[in-house]
């Protein structure tokens, strides 16, 4: 199995997920930065030339943080990562859709690449000012709605509290964004995870 | 069971998936270009301010495409909308992630709303080519890793073909594009199933 991610981007929350099952897998750097997903080579493994990409042992890949979150959770069942029952694994999907499909590409991305949103260079405070209303709404949806106690989900520690990890990630360090209580305790309870701290020295990232 | 939609949005698969299914529903319509979805009274059942949002039986809320689709197809086991097996609904799951999570909100959304994206009115043809783009090269993507063989997985009909048929409405009816053949093919078996005929009737949207 090997992992295809860009140091400190969403790979990150599958790379806690790899960490907490614990099985071997391998790592493929593929930095964003420096256009590796533009590469011949990664878009034979991934034509969409994002990350995370997941290939697997049969050569397959799998594409999309929560499916492949869903697939290493529910084809290890013995990490206990997946919910048990269908109300339960509704509110993972629906946190984790949220998570990676407006937290991260309508908020975060407009405060990481406010080129990608307004070719001109006038409107990017406007599109960064509107990036961190987004997160800042993610967040407070996500805490007003909250089911759990120390986790996401009232069901225990699952793959939800990996996506919500790397957003939490993106806010504290590299957006000096300040979480609420909540979910500040959250992020706590994460960095203190020795799966996460291991993901994060394998990305060169500080903990 | 109640479906809060707005006329012809990405609601329109949720309100397909539910005709398939069969069971009595009620639909809330809650067209965004009124902006239905700010009102205290949307905003009470769905703070994100998106459709689709359903409400059940219990008075709960489930928001989120991909995470309502599981649940009723689940839920509902003799529609037969969920395929049996990991892969295979790992393989749902990042069907309906890519289309919900970037042809849509990345693509189209770009095509509908370009001051979302660029609030210099000068910019707004640049934002169409890119919505444009990025909806032709999700296409091409579904189109180039499509394993099924009628339709979206090769285990038969599912939610993820209901995620398929918004977007494919959208391309033909609201942007004229040119569908790659497989893909057209797809839409036209959609459209003459009486599910999808009688959720574009409630709707009021042209077959």
């Amino acid at each position: 199995m090997k992992l295809y991610y860009s140091p400190g981007a969403c790979s990150l929350g599958i790379h806690v997920v790899l960490e907490e099952i614990g099985k071997p897998f391998e790592t493929a750097r593929t930095p964003l930065k420096e256009g590796a997903q533009n590469t011949p080579e990664f878009q034979a493994i991934n034509p969409k030339g994002k990350v995370p990409a997941l290939q697997r042992d049969d050569g397959s890949v799998l594409t999309e943080w929560p499916a492949i979150a869903f697939w290493l959770a529910a084809s290890n069942p013995a990490s206990k990562l997946w919910p048990e029952g269908i109300e339960a694994q509704a509110r993972a999907y629906e946190a984790m859709d949220y998570i990676c499909g407006t937290i991260h590409p309508q908020g975060f991305t407009r405060l990481f690449n406010q080129a990608r949103f307004a070719p001109s260079e006038a409107d990017h405070p406007k599109v960064i000012e509107q990036g961190r209303a987004i997160a800042e709404k993610g967040f407070a949806v996500l805490d007003k709605r909250w089911t759990g106690d120390e986790w996401v989900l009232a069901s225990g520690y699952s793959v939800a509290d990996a996506a919500l990890f790397f957003v939490c990630y993106w806010a504290v360090k590299r957006m000096n964004m300040t979480l609420l209580p909540r979910i500040a305790a959250h992020f706590e309870r994460m960095l203190a995870r020795p799966a996460v701290q291991r993901a994060l020295a394998t990305e060169g990232l500080p903990a």
